[in-house]
Protein backbone atom coordinates (compact mmCIF):
# COMPACT_ATOMS: atom_id res chain seq x y z
CA UNK A 1 0.00 0.00 0.00
CA UNK A 2 1.05 2.99 -0.53
CA UNK A 3 0.57 6.62 1.57
CA UNK A 4 -2.30 8.65 0.53
CA UNK A 5 -3.70 12.37 1.67
CA UNK A 6 -5.00 10.59 5.07
CA UNK A 7 -2.54 8.66 5.95
CA UNK A 8 -0.58 11.81 6.33
CA UNK A 9 -2.94 14.02 7.94
CA UNK A 10 -3.36 10.88 10.59
CA UNK A 11 0.08 11.23 10.86
CA UNK A 12 0.76 14.78 11.19
CA UNK A 13 -2.09 16.40 12.86
CA UNK A 14 -2.38 20.34 13.84
CA UNK A 15 -2.95 19.59 17.45
CA UNK A 16 0.46 17.10 17.65
CA UNK A 17 3.60 17.16 16.60
CA UNK A 18 6.80 14.35 18.40
CA UNK A 19 8.28 17.13 20.52
CA UNK A 20 5.03 19.45 20.89
CA UNK A 21 1.57 19.29 22.00
CA UNK A 22 -1.53 22.07 21.73
CA UNK A 23 -3.40 23.05 25.30
CA UNK A 24 -6.78 22.45 23.59
CA UNK A 25 -5.51 18.62 23.21
CA UNK A 26 -3.97 17.86 26.64
CA UNK A 27 -7.55 19.31 28.01
CA UNK A 28 -9.84 16.47 28.23
CA UNK A 29 -7.29 14.02 27.71
CA UNK A 30 -8.11 10.84 29.62
CA UNK A 31 -5.50 10.05 33.02
CA UNK A 32 -4.92 6.45 34.46
CA UNK A 33 -2.54 5.24 37.29
CA UNK A 34 -0.15 2.59 36.57
CA UNK A 35 -2.58 -0.54 37.52
CA UNK A 36 -4.84 0.97 34.73
CA UNK A 37 -7.67 2.95 36.67
CA UNK A 38 -9.13 5.54 35.64
CA UNK A 39 -8.58 8.60 37.49
CA UNK A 40 -10.41 11.10 35.52
CA UNK A 41 -9.58 13.97 32.98
CA UNK A 42 -7.08 16.71 32.48
CA UNK A 43 -9.40 19.72 33.08
CA UNK A 44 -6.62 22.70 32.55
CA UNK A 45 -3.13 23.35 32.95
CA UNK A 46 -1.98 26.20 34.98
CA UNK A 47 0.75 27.93 33.30
CA UNK A 48 3.43 30.47 34.88
CA UNK A 49 3.10 33.69 33.63
CA UNK A 50 6.17 35.02 33.39
CA UNK A 51 8.36 31.69 32.33
CA UNK A 52 5.21 30.08 30.36
CA UNK A 53 6.45 26.82 32.00
CA UNK A 54 3.79 24.49 32.98
CA UNK A 55 3.40 24.09 36.10
CA UNK A 56 0.50 21.96 36.67
CA UNK A 57 -1.67 19.73 35.09
CA UNK A 58 -5.27 19.74 37.14
CA UNK A 59 -7.06 16.67 36.95
CA UNK A 60 -11.08 16.47 37.66
CA UNK A 61 -11.00 13.58 39.61
CA UNK A 62 -14.26 11.17 40.64
CA UNK A 63 -17.97 12.66 40.25
CA UNK A 64 -19.96 11.44 37.24
CA UNK A 65 -19.85 13.59 33.89
CA UNK A 66 -18.07 16.19 35.86
CA UNK A 67 -20.94 16.66 38.69
CA UNK A 68 -19.53 16.49 42.22
CA UNK A 69 -15.60 15.81 40.87
CA UNK A 70 -12.68 17.91 42.55
CA UNK A 71 -9.47 19.07 41.03
CA UNK A 72 -6.29 17.54 42.03
CA UNK A 73 -3.18 19.99 40.54
CA UNK A 74 -0.58 17.85 39.55
CA UNK A 75 2.65 18.33 38.80
CA UNK A 76 3.39 18.40 35.16
CA UNK A 77 6.81 16.41 35.34
CA UNK A 78 4.54 13.37 37.14
CA UNK A 79 2.80 12.44 34.16
CA UNK A 80 3.75 10.13 31.19
CA UNK A 81 1.94 10.16 28.20
CA UNK A 82 1.30 6.38 26.86
CA UNK A 83 0.38 6.24 23.36
CA UNK A 84 -1.20 2.88 23.57
CA UNK A 85 -4.13 4.26 25.83
CA UNK A 86 -3.77 8.10 24.46
CA UNK A 87 -3.22 8.92 27.95
CA UNK A 88 -1.30 10.20 30.66
CA UNK A 89 -0.17 7.84 33.51
CA UNK A 90 0.72 8.93 37.12
CA UNK A 91 1.83 6.55 39.60
CA UNK A 92 -0.22 6.83 42.68
CA UNK A 93 -3.18 4.80 43.61
CA UNK A 94 -6.60 6.40 43.86
CA UNK A 95 -7.28 6.32 47.90
CA UNK A 96 -3.75 7.93 47.76
CA UNK A 97 -5.25 10.37 44.87
CA UNK A 98 -8.44 11.25 47.28
CA UNK A 99 -6.12 12.77 49.97
CA UNK A 100 -3.99 14.64 47.44
CA UNK A 101 -4.15 18.69 47.67
CA UNK A 102 -7.41 19.53 45.21
CA UNK A 103 -10.58 21.94 45.56
CA UNK A 104 -13.68 22.22 44.39
CA UNK A 105 -15.34 23.57 41.13
CA UNK A 106 -17.60 25.90 43.26
CA UNK A 107 -15.05 26.91 46.16
CA UNK A 108 -13.03 30.03 46.95
CA UNK A 109 -9.81 29.35 44.68
CA UNK A 110 -7.68 31.93 47.64
CA UNK A 111 -5.59 28.68 47.87
CA UNK A 112 -3.64 29.42 44.79
CA UNK A 113 -2.34 32.92 45.86
CA UNK A 114 -0.60 30.92 48.66
CA UNK A 115 2.98 31.04 47.97
CA UNK A 116 2.83 27.23 49.67
CA UNK A 117 0.51 25.55 47.89
CA UNK A 118 2.41 24.82 45.04
CA UNK A 119 5.37 23.52 47.49
CA UNK A 120 2.55 21.09 48.85
CA UNK A 121 1.65 20.05 46.40
CA UNK A 122 5.08 19.30 44.92
CA UNK A 123 6.24 17.58 47.80
CA UNK A 124 3.05 15.24 47.96
CA UNK A 125 3.88 13.94 44.57
CA UNK A 126 7.68 13.36 45.85
CA UNK A 127 9.22 16.33 43.78
CA UNK B 1 -18.51 49.14 52.40
CA UNK B 2 -17.22 45.90 53.12
CA UNK B 3 -15.86 43.35 51.44
CA UNK B 4 -18.51 40.21 50.00
CA UNK B 5 -18.33 36.69 49.12
CA UNK B 6 -18.53 37.42 45.23
CA UNK B 7 -15.88 40.56 46.31
CA UNK B 8 -13.19 37.77 47.27
CA UNK B 9 -14.63 35.19 44.48
CA UNK B 10 -13.63 38.14 41.55
CA UNK B 11 -10.20 39.06 42.82
CA UNK B 12 -9.48 35.24 43.72
CA UNK B 13 -10.79 33.86 39.97
CA UNK B 14 -10.46 30.06 39.50
CA UNK B 15 -8.71 30.10 36.05
CA UNK B 16 -5.71 32.97 37.40
CA UNK B 17 -3.50 33.98 40.61
CA UNK B 18 -0.51 36.98 40.98
CA UNK B 19 1.64 34.25 39.13
CA UNK B 20 -0.16 31.36 37.12
CA UNK B 21 -2.70 31.45 34.49
CA UNK B 22 -4.91 28.79 33.36
CA UNK B 23 -4.70 27.32 29.53
CA UNK B 24 -8.28 27.61 28.81
CA UNK B 25 -8.26 31.32 29.96
CA UNK B 26 -4.94 31.94 27.57
CA UNK B 27 -7.33 30.43 24.61
CA UNK B 28 -9.73 33.19 23.26
CA UNK B 29 -7.55 36.18 24.97
CA UNK B 30 -7.43 39.12 22.55
CA UNK B 31 -3.96 40.48 21.00
CA UNK B 32 -2.98 43.63 20.02
CA UNK B 33 -0.15 45.67 18.90
CA UNK B 34 1.25 48.25 20.93
CA UNK B 35 -0.76 50.61 18.34
CA UNK B 36 -3.62 49.30 19.65
CA UNK B 37 -4.94 47.50 16.35
CA UNK B 38 -6.40 44.79 17.35
CA UNK B 39 -4.56 41.35 15.72
CA UNK B 40 -6.77 38.29 16.84
CA UNK B 41 -7.51 36.07 19.65
CA UNK B 42 -4.83 33.32 21.57
CA UNK B 43 -5.72 30.10 19.61
CA UNK B 44 -4.38 27.56 21.39
CA UNK B 45 -0.78 27.02 22.67
CA UNK B 46 1.38 25.00 21.48
CA UNK B 47 3.32 22.91 24.55
CA UNK B 48 6.63 21.28 24.78
CA UNK B 49 6.35 17.98 25.73
CA UNK B 50 9.40 16.62 28.01
CA UNK B 51 9.47 20.11 29.41
CA UNK B 52 5.79 21.59 29.90
CA UNK B 53 7.27 24.66 28.39
CA UNK B 54 5.13 26.68 26.36
CA UNK B 55 6.69 26.89 22.69
CA UNK B 56 4.29 29.11 21.09
CA UNK B 57 0.90 30.82 21.37
CA UNK B 58 -0.95 30.47 18.53
CA UNK B 59 -2.79 33.29 16.97
CA UNK B 60 -5.77 33.30 15.05
CA UNK B 61 -5.42 36.33 12.86
CA UNK B 62 -7.30 37.82 10.47
CA UNK B 63 -10.72 36.33 8.84
CA UNK B 64 -13.96 36.98 10.25
CA UNK B 65 -15.74 34.93 13.17
CA UNK B 66 -12.72 32.76 12.48
CA UNK B 67 -13.65 32.03 8.84
CA UNK B 68 -10.40 32.77 6.51
CA UNK B 69 -8.10 33.56 9.37
CA UNK B 70 -4.56 32.25 9.85
CA UNK B 71 -2.47 30.87 12.49
CA UNK B 72 0.49 32.87 13.52
CA UNK B 73 2.81 31.12 15.94
CA UNK B 74 3.93 33.61 18.58
CA UNK B 75 6.74 33.04 20.72
CA UNK B 76 5.30 32.75 24.33
CA UNK B 77 7.75 35.33 25.79
CA UNK B 78 6.87 38.00 22.80
CA UNK B 79 3.60 38.64 24.49
CA UNK B 80 2.95 40.88 27.58
CA UNK B 81 0.29 40.99 29.22
CA UNK B 82 -1.87 44.22 29.40
CA UNK B 83 -4.71 44.62 32.36
CA UNK B 84 -6.33 47.06 30.92
CA UNK B 85 -7.58 45.60 28.10
CA UNK B 86 -6.92 41.99 29.81
CA UNK B 87 -5.35 41.28 26.57
CA UNK B 88 -1.91 40.55 25.43
CA UNK B 89 0.56 42.85 23.33
CA UNK B 90 3.06 41.70 20.89
CA UNK B 91 5.48 44.65 19.26
CA UNK B 92 4.62 44.21 15.61
CA UNK B 93 2.43 45.82 12.86
CA UNK B 94 -0.46 44.32 11.06
CA UNK B 95 1.58 44.48 7.85
CA UNK B 96 4.49 42.48 9.06
CA UNK B 97 2.25 39.98 10.67
CA UNK B 98 0.90 39.55 7.74
CA UNK B 99 4.34 37.99 6.47
CA UNK B 100 5.28 36.14 9.34
CA UNK B 101 4.91 32.04 9.79
CA UNK B 102 1.35 30.91 9.36
CA UNK B 103 -0.52 28.17 8.69
CA UNK B 104 -4.12 27.70 7.94
CA UNK B 105 -6.52 25.27 9.65
CA UNK B 106 -7.29 23.05 6.69
CA UNK B 107 -4.05 22.87 5.51
CA UNK B 108 -1.16 19.67 5.96
CA UNK B 109 0.38 20.69 9.65
CA UNK B 110 3.61 19.12 8.43
CA UNK B 111 5.54 22.58 9.28
CA UNK B 112 5.17 21.50 12.47
CA UNK B 113 7.50 18.42 12.34
CA UNK B 114 10.07 20.55 10.62
CA UNK B 115 12.83 21.30 13.57
CA UNK B 116 13.55 24.49 11.48
CA UNK B 117 9.96 26.00 11.64
CA UNK B 118 10.55 26.62 15.50
CA UNK B 119 13.85 28.25 14.45
CA UNK B 120 12.40 30.43 11.77
CA UNK B 121 9.07 31.36 14.21
CA UNK B 122 11.92 32.73 16.90
CA UNK B 123 13.92 34.42 14.12
CA UNK B 124 11.16 36.37 12.58
CA UNK B 125 10.37 37.46 15.79
CA UNK B 126 13.80 38.83 16.59
CA UNK B 127 14.85 35.73 18.75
Amino acid sequence: MSATSSDLQGSVEANETSTLIASDKVEGTEVYNRAGDHLGTIHNLMIDKTSGQVAYAVLSFGGFLGIGSTYHPLPWRALTYDRISGGYVIDIDKNRLEGAPSYSADQDQGHWMDRDYGRRIDEFYGY
